[in-house]
């Protein structure tokens, strides 16, 4: 029998691991990756450490090389080659080699999408400059910190505070520079935490000597070098810095696939069926292109996480290879579980909050608390937030926030087996958590949250019968 | 109509969850709480910190006095108070005033017995001797303390390896004070990790300057004060030393019940039903004299830790309150999820070990793996050890358990929902756990486990087949 030609385009995280596991589920298979970049099998996640210095080259951020791939994972891997067009009907891939600008098409049996997302950038005059700096890539984080070790940089305006925007806020002022970040909306983090629970990391960048302004960057002015000089906002203001970084978010990279006539779903995010195909038989997709099933209210979402990515390309390349043999997988979606640290303190989230609750027109209830991350008397414990929301009636657990120095993205973790069993707040009342002094309290923030919860849910559905 | 007699035996954690839990039930009743120690209301779990010195006083243990108590959850508290018998036909107690030493019958209509644990003792000449301490009620652990503050002790002996002894042993050598553990099972922690995880305590334990010897306490010798000079092991060893502490574990304090014909389980704790409901009608028990039921083998286990106790006390006290109102409360069982922190190093651990999985007749098999708690780049990323044990077969999750400096407590409570949901490995491997550099990382230790684990259950039904 004729081995099957399995193509994956796309080759930092979910592209890697769709191509390893393609290579596992089918070692008879050719199974070849694209990338365009120069890297691949990098972490994404380990940039704002490797900006601030904390690891020392861009290379300890690469799992495997090229080479080293193709020897452990049976692939064939080629970097700066891009792939520009799908022929879906003859099956062809249209590849451009980026170095020897040369172009070939390419024949597929199976082809895997890991295009991946690519960030959001201003549309504002000067963003092109030298010294804007869009943080998604290996190299682009790596010509970052070259710029930063090679100029005296002194001030650094951070485009969006979001959780990539506050952990590269990080990073600078690690390096003893000063950050500015631009936020329009309220608050930094206002896409992931509730607005309390915002405040109280925002407290924290702040007093770590972070600038957070509420404002807008309209322009980016460029001096005479060729380089930004200063920020204008949408208040007029003129903001001096050295560098920029753009950190509005990212948003999946679908044009190849919108070109070849792949449906994207509600999203905007590539479609697919709960075992990672397109709507192209021959075509799967997985990594931060695609979108996924959020358990807690069946929502399809774009979470560009890195274990979604994994999860997803192991399901795709697993169907995409396997031919007849075996039974298909299936993508059990999601909560939403993700946490960030930052400045000594962190965010741990999975489920909806509130606000997403009441816009999917649940009828909800939340509360927030504070209390201790481990016995009062420990001199380790901290203050630690928890905030949970349950819909009305069912009294079913549809998400938490958990806020603190101590302990506090940990817990994040206990509450995704119950989002996805859908447990009640009784349930959580009842949850067998560990005590001990050193460890945690008598009674865990999570569980004085849910009692109090409780309460609350009883108080409205009792003024909702009088 | 009249209102009813509650009465409850015990008034440490569970007997004091169960008054007020009583009063609030039925305000209408008459709760009266009896204790026969001087406090109420306090937590065991802090003895060690405040032996150690970081709690400064054992009135910082108490939750609240016997006259706050009253105002607060509106039951009266009798300290000083041993009930010495149970007329469970003519629904009387049969009362001490230890202080008074007079004596009263006392009618009820529900009782609800919260009797907790005593210390297993040794059986040894000199155990009684004063500087011998068990350590259990507050009285006890602030005498040792007031015996450290006021006498120059230079050595302790601990007779016993379980939490309770290495805890003990952390809090002494705090106060600059040497000790040994005597532990004549194999190794620390011999009834709560298997063996590579507790060799990986006991090297810390060890590293931190505490002695742990393989052997059995056959005497105490005593000196001409009285007081105990040094104890004589089952190797003819002499160890000299100028304090000992018991910590030899607990046993169900079931004398009182036992008087009264109330049943006892196969544990040796008193049974009750899932409503915790002894056989006698009219009488209720909870905390750490009764038995539980594990969900994980539906055994009934002696489980005396205080999470349990609240719950338990919380079911009877309302179920004994209630009358023929409202439904009544179940409780729903434990996974045994604990944790335990010494010399900087933890262990989390839920569900069965292998060897209790073995004894239960399950087929099963455990991996064991080290990782790292946090990414590799992370400064405060430490090793952290994941055992986990599963069934052969139905692939069920049985247990796991925890060893690290960092994070591993934590970690045990995302086990708890999995084991009630009867998780298999498989639905593990899947499992939605956050990644970000500085709180864990990118495949978390759990994960890691899993996948290894998978492997393993593979490989041995192969072999079964083959």
């Amino acid at each position: 029998m004729k081995s099957q030609e399995i193509l994956v385009v796309g080759g930092v995280a979910a592209g890697t691991a769709a191509a390893a596991e393609a290579a596992r589920t089918d070692p008879d298979a050719n199974v070849t990756l694209y990338e365009q970049g120069a890297h691949i099998s990098y972490g994404a996640c380990e940039i704002p450490p490797l900006v601030a210095g904390d690891i020392q080259s861009a290379a300890d951020l690469v799992n495997l090389r090229p080479r080293e791939f193709e020897r452990e994972k049976g692939a064939i891997v080629r970097t700066e080659h891009r792939v520009e067009s799908i022929d879906t009907d003859r099956r062809r891939l249209f590849v451009r080699d980026l170095r020897a600008d040369s172009a070939e098409r390419v024949r597929f049996d199976k082809l895997i999408l890991a295009t991946g997302a690519i960030p959001r950038m201003p549309d504002a005059p000067g963003v092109d400059s030298e010294n804007v700096f869009p943080i998604r890539t290996l190299s682009e984080a790596d010509a970052l910190r070259t710029f930063l070790d090679r100029n005296p940089v002194r001030h650094v305006v951070i485009v969006g505070g979001g959780y990539i925007g506050v952990e590269m806020a990080e990073a600078i002022v690690n390096r003893g520079i000063r950050a500015t970040i631009l936020e329009p909306q309220e608050g930094i983090l206002n896409q992931y935490l509730s607005p309390p629970m915002r405040l109280i990391m925002q407290r924290a960048v702040e007093e770590a000597g972070v600038t957070v302004r509420k404002e807008f960057a309209e322009r980016f002015d460029v001096g005479s070098d060729g380089r930004v000089v200063s920020v204008g906002t949408d208040r007029g203001e003129k903001i001096g810095c050295q560098a920029v970084l753009i950190c509005m978010g990212v948003v999946p990279n679908t044009e190849l696939a919108q070109s070849a006539g792949i449906r994207l779903g509600q999203s905007g995010a590539v479609a697919t069926d709960d075992g990672m195909r397109t709507n192209i038989p021959t075509i799967w997709a997985c990594g931060d292109v695609i979108e996924v099933r959020r358990v807690v209210d069946d929502r399809m979402i774009h979470l560009p996480l890195s274990p979604v990515g994994f999860r997803t390309a192991r399901v795709a390349a697993y169907n995409a290879a396997r031919g007849g043999k075996g039974s298909p997988r299936h993508f059990g979606g999601v909560t939403g579980a993700s946490a960030v640290r930052v400045f000594g303190i962190e965010a741990g989230v999975a489920g909806l909050r509130e606000w997403e609750a009441t816009e999917a027109g649940i009828d909800c209830a939340s509360v927030m608390i504070t209390h201790s991350s481990r016995s009062g008397s420990h001199p380790d414990a901290e203050k630690l937030t928890v905030s949970l929301v349950a819909e009305r009636g069912s009294r079913r657990l549809l998400g938490g926030e958990l806020v603190g120095k101590d302990g506090a993205a940990l817990r994040a973790n206990i509450l995704v087996p119950l989002l996805r069993e859908r447990a009640t707040i009784g349930d959580i009342q009842e949850l067998e958590l560990v005590y001990n002094p050193p460890v945690a309290p008598p009674r865990d923030a999570l569980l004085i949250a849910a009692s109090v919860l409780a309460r609350e849910l009883e108080k409205k559905n009792g003024r909702n019968r009088g």
